[in-house]
């Protein structure tokens, strides 16, 4: 058997007394670690964080913290090929693939490092100004956001082990809160040890970031009221969190991030042949096949201008023939595998389901495999549809196939498109490619409250282009509706859900003493 | 029978076809209307709003939006009379008592109408600058804030029938989000009346704002992704809400104010004879006693230097003592009825509850009532509890009586007042009385996290002070954890609830094109 990987909880690492879970190779299937907590005493382990840590962060102030953060970003960059391995091993992913998880995750948690050191040695955010109660400027409510005292427990998902821990943990940690990160089982083992690698380092107080591995039984019963919940995965789940006592009868704050049908939308004035039509094809691909489509925030629909539709299917799959899919550890190969055969399973069950009101402009479900037994490798190609009465196509407005799948649709106006766009019920990103720039305005702002990031390429912005699906720290992560309703990064912004707003209402005199704890973020 | 109130529903008056339920004089026990909406097509009502009244609202800009709020203010207070009379008869309120809900509603709604046209003519909130995403400024995120396109839902608490509304419905329509709002059946006419004379002045675009009165049964099926909900009452009803598909699968926004054992802190300084005591011991015999003590905000807790207690207590006391209590209609009454007989015997029992933990320092449930008939009438004097040990009665941190009463206590360190107050996991608002301008704001700071607002008096701002309970829209309204989790108010932070935060990445000259419609609120 494979080694049972210890959960670190309560400032010690302790090992489950059962056999646990296998975790498996999902392009050669044989086993690799394996985790459980059974047997973990979970009240324990969030005291401790909720006490230990919480109080020891909390000693701090965010320049103190943020330099915390910076030791961390050091100490993994230090041991970024073990987790390169890690990776390719456990989530069948290319090199490529890989650093936008690994690479992507330092990479944020330096920008909290940066941006938390510019907060100097504050110990509460000032919201805005003092604000006169009546005429008499003597007594006035000056708002603060002051860290709220409990645990920031992750519940994250399986596509991003890194980046998931990070771009919650940094501005959790910078805001003096202590974390309990809960990876997904199937690829658990790349949290687990960067939790360890940082936890031998010696880095961060006891109590401040603790890993649990394995099921997420009981995790939630433990919540109290200044706790907070972050969760990335399924609706499904994102609704027995947000219905669970500890949310609906405790108020723990709660932020859901789940799976969303985002778009990409051409614009009339970009026809095919010009540039920012091949922008829209570039990057339809590449959203499909990065992470094989394993990323919340892929394009599932394409809405092109109904002339255009013939051409953009052509073109897009065109780029699709040439993607190589199979072993990640061989070089020819573009795109790796997806997590595991269960995924595999559930993506070609889905694109079934969806095939029944779509035509199939680019089939890769039978394409040949580089380096990799299809017998047991979780590998697929890449599958564009197309639904031509994207009216009656219902099914691809709700359904997602988290996979190498997309649906490409033909619009007749901008007020339609937008309306089809928006029967997503809200999604985490659309992104808009044209050359007008009054257009692009016009078109984000119909689109800004039905998705959590509008992302506009026009040519001259070709070469800055960070990607539909890259999420950068500067920008909010999240949306409405069937995208969670959660809101994460943003910059500064995205300390927010880890602290508590409260106005202050006293004397100038008092207030100014006040401020002198304080730091106004910058936005 | 009475008159049975009609519902305003898609754009028209709608009567229900039963019997409905009587609402009551709470003093003489007479009928006075009755409510229902058997029968009503909500799913009529709420496409109504969210397709014609938010299509309309948004059609305007913050400036025009601000001038019908304007209006609404005009109509509003040339029928003050009627309104008071409605109190009176309805809520069993004294002229002061009614004051706090009718011009409270009418100020509060004012000064959204003043903040929104100083928003001008934008279409969208502005959130922060451009940030740069990478070193080249020519692409760049801008977070907008956009009207969300939905309804907001009020399923409102009977003891602001008024304010409540106003509070919410202020923000709400200045953001361009059409509102229904369900009034607490007790006190639902004032409401009802209030909709009735803005209806009837023909401001507000057709589906801006409903009101639907009686059961709350199958209101929050009707809510869609983009709708938001905002509850103010009990907090088993918040949980109910909360674990509702429509919030839990849905992800529909939802604001929760519920209960929460609010607290006064008298500072070590603060000894018998000085000024700050006098304050805090005016402040919590007006909290217990205006509005009969139903208010969300009302103080519930006292705590005082070990060593002040019994000087306290006799003080508070000798002040109850004063208090002539019954019909409102009377000139010589001080503190007018309850909202109802059920809600008299819920005081009762809550206090019999609680005595099993606490000494009575003042029994105000014998006391002779003034021009009203103790068999009728829901009338009962303020009661003054002690718990001398503050940490074995448990109840007073947990257990609200929604009523004229409060529990004093005593402490022996701050740290332990703070931890105590905790204990009451999350309140509205904390009030705290010295004189050291350090030690007030060192207060404030260590009660942030746990408190939508700390109130702080000292004696140089006495004549300034707009009281523990008062809500002011200057300051946020909500709290963290018992107190439901939710944010209102605080000048145009209320409209965040009301918009959805989207990272808009684009070339610099599209962000120019996207600002021109917008505007940074004021801070």
């Amino acid at each position: 058997m494979s080694e049972l990987l210890p959960n670190y909880a309560a400032g010690r690492w302790q090992t489950a007394g059962d056999a646990g879970t296998p975790l498996v190779d999902p392009v050669l299937g044989t086993e690799l670690v394996r985790v459980s907590n059974t047997g973990l005493d979970l009240g324990e382990a969030f005291s401790f964080a909720r006490e230990q840590g919480g109080a020891a962060l909390r000693a701090l102030t965010y320049r103190q913290r943020a330099a915390l953060l910076g030791e961390v970003v050091k100490v993994l960059q230090a041991k970024r090929d073990a987790y390169y391995e890690i990776a390719t091993a456990n989530s069948g992913t290319t090199k490529k693939d890989s650093a936008v998880d690994i690479d992507g995750g330092i990479f944020t948690l330096g920008q909290y490092a940066r941006w938390g050191d510019s907060l100097g040695d504050a110990r509460v955010l000032l919201d805005g100004e003092p604000a006169r109660l009546g005429k008499d400027p003597a007594f006035q409510s000056q708002h603060v956001l002051a860290p709220t005292r409990g645990v920031a427990l992750f519940i994250n998902a399986f596509n991003f082990p890194s980046w998931g821990l990070w771009e919650k943990a940094g501005p959790a940690l910078l805001s003096g809160v202590p974390v309990i990160v809960k990876p997904a089982t199937a690829t658990a083992w790349l949290t687990q040890r960067m939790v360890a690698d940082v936890v031998e380092a010696g880095i961060l107080p006891a109590g401040a970031l603790s890993v649990i591995c394995g099921s997420s039984r009981g995790l939630m019963d433990q919540l109290q009221p200044f706790d907070v919940v972050s969760f990335t995965g399924s609706a499904e789940t994102g609704a027995v969190i947000r219905s669970h006592p500890a949310v609906a009868e405790r108020s723990v704050r709660c932020n859901i991030e789940a799976d969303s049908l985002n778009s990409a939308l051409l614009l009339p004035d970009a026809a095919p042949g010009t540039e920012a039509f091949d922008l829209l094809v570039a990057e339809v691909v590449r959203e499909m096949t990065v992470k094989s489509g394993q990323k919340c925030t892929a394009i599932r629909r394409v809405f092109v201008p109904r002339a255009f539709y013939e051409a953009a299917a052509d073109a897009i799959s065109a780029k699709l023939r040439k993607t190589t899919v199979g072993n990640p550890r061989n070089d020819a190969v573009r795109m790796g595998s997806l997590v595991s055969r269960e995924q595999l399973d559930a993506v070609r069950a889905g694109l079934a389901f969806l095939r029944e009101q779509a035509e199939v402009l680019h089939d890769g479900g039978a394409q040949p495999l580089v380096d990799a037994d299809p017998a047991i490798a979780a590998c697929i190609g890449p599958t564009l549809l197309g639904a031509r009465d994207p009216h009656a196509a219902d099914r691809v407005h709700r359904f997602e196939v988290f996979g190498p799948a997309s649906t490409l649709m033909p619009y007749d106006s901008l007020d339609e498109a937008c309306a089809l766009i928006r029967r997503g019920d809200g999604s985490l990103v659309s992104s808009v490619y044209g050359t007008d720039a009054q257009a692009i305005a016009d078109a984000a702002l119909a689109l800004a409250d039905s998705h959590g990031r509008v992302h506009a390429i026009s040519p001259e912005v070709a070469a800055l282009n960070t990607g539909h699906g890259n999420v950068m720290p500067m920008s909010l992560h999240g949306g409405p509706g069937r995208a969670g309703g959660g809101e994460e990064l943003g910059g500064l912004r995205a300390l927010n859900f880890y602290h508590r707003r409260c106005a202050v209402q006293a004397s100038t005199a008092a207030l100014g003493r006040l401020a002198a704890n304080g730091t106004h973020p910058a936005r």
